[in-house]
């Protein structure tokens, strides 16, 4: 039996996505040719249509569908706060928790010589104008404790320490939730150096 | 932050799919949007032209592009074995194993008045004259070893027991590879009532 060129490359699409490996993209290949035509047209439209309207804010560089995106143009948000995170879908994730009024800038990578992404793919230069420009009197690194996110902070700590700005990060710790018996000896190790009192 | 229309119609496109939840979807609808456009377009393009292609063989059911599909219209193929799965995608995994030469038929479903799969989806009615036409001396019974499965081999060797065919289905056992520790009690015991001599 031949194979079928047009479903290998929708499969290999597929693939492309993370944590989407072979025998899902399979699964999820057949899914759309086995289910109705319609569905699948509106899905390519959907991507289509999304991609053509989504675009990079010019001031925090979050993708949303306008430049200002609605943050930036938002008049009753705080310019004093600054909130930096590594993508787009993290903005969405500190919206969620209806507690942040402030602002946010969207670095795109975290530092990571492994990967290939150095200081010239965090679009520094374009922080450092929004922080002249704003002078926001917090900046809150909400960047995940991971080594590569321990090294951006210690590298954007070091940029702005000539800077009157208070700089802070999220807590790390035990997860609400988590046992200690399923949690890394470094998280641990870590919650217990910053333990405070009750 | 108002959130975006378009965004969270792609969110739920991608949540459609099997296996997918609410958050992987977003996580993939992230990854489109932050990637090249001209991927997102080749992806939405790809869908359409493997959806627009990929029809239903007259014959044995499975979603191919053609009609007959390639296997039915291939002469150096067995008419006198004619393998019934439950879908297309297990077609290529049975002809990965480049072991079987005969012919298929394809489902669609498996009974399951849970999901709502009765008799009248399963296509017997096609089944029925495409084994009177080739009339096959095996039919092998390739579904999977679960309630709907077995409901479905019983279903269909009642239907056809008045008909001088070699009835076959897949062993079932212990996968290679396997730990006894791990092993489900009803495997276990259905290896066990089926061991045999070494």
């Amino acid at each position: 039996m031949t194979t079928s060129p047009l479903l290998e490359k929708l499969i290999q699409h597929f693939n492309r996505f993370p944590g989407i490996g072979r025998k899902t993209a399979q699964r999820l290949a057949w899914f759309v040719i086995s289910g109705q035509k319609a569905d699948a047209h509106d899905f390519a439209d959907c991507i289509r249509e999304t991609v053509d309207n989504f675009t990079t804010c010019g001031q925090c560089l979050m993708l949303s569908e306008g430049n200002p995106c609605p943050i930036c143009s938002e008049p009753s948000r705080d310019d004093s706060q600054l909130c930096i995170v590594e993508t787009t879908s993290e903005v969405y994730l500190v919206e969620n928790m209806h507690e942040y009024k402030g602002k946010y800038f969207v670095l795109g990578h975290l530092l990571s010589p492994l990967e290939g992404f150095g200081i010239n793919d965090l679009h520094l230069g374009e922080l450092v104008s929004l922080i002249e420009k704003r002078k926001p009197a917090e900046i809150i690194l909400a960047l995940k404790p991971s080594a590569e996110g321990e090294a951006t902070i210690h590298y954007i700590s070091e940029l702005l320490h000539n800077q009157n700005i208070n700089l802070t990060r999220l807590s790390t710790g035990i997860p609400f939730g988590g046992e200690l018996e399923y949690t890394s000896t470094l998280t641990l190790a870590n919650a217990w150096k910053r333990r405070y009192r009750v």
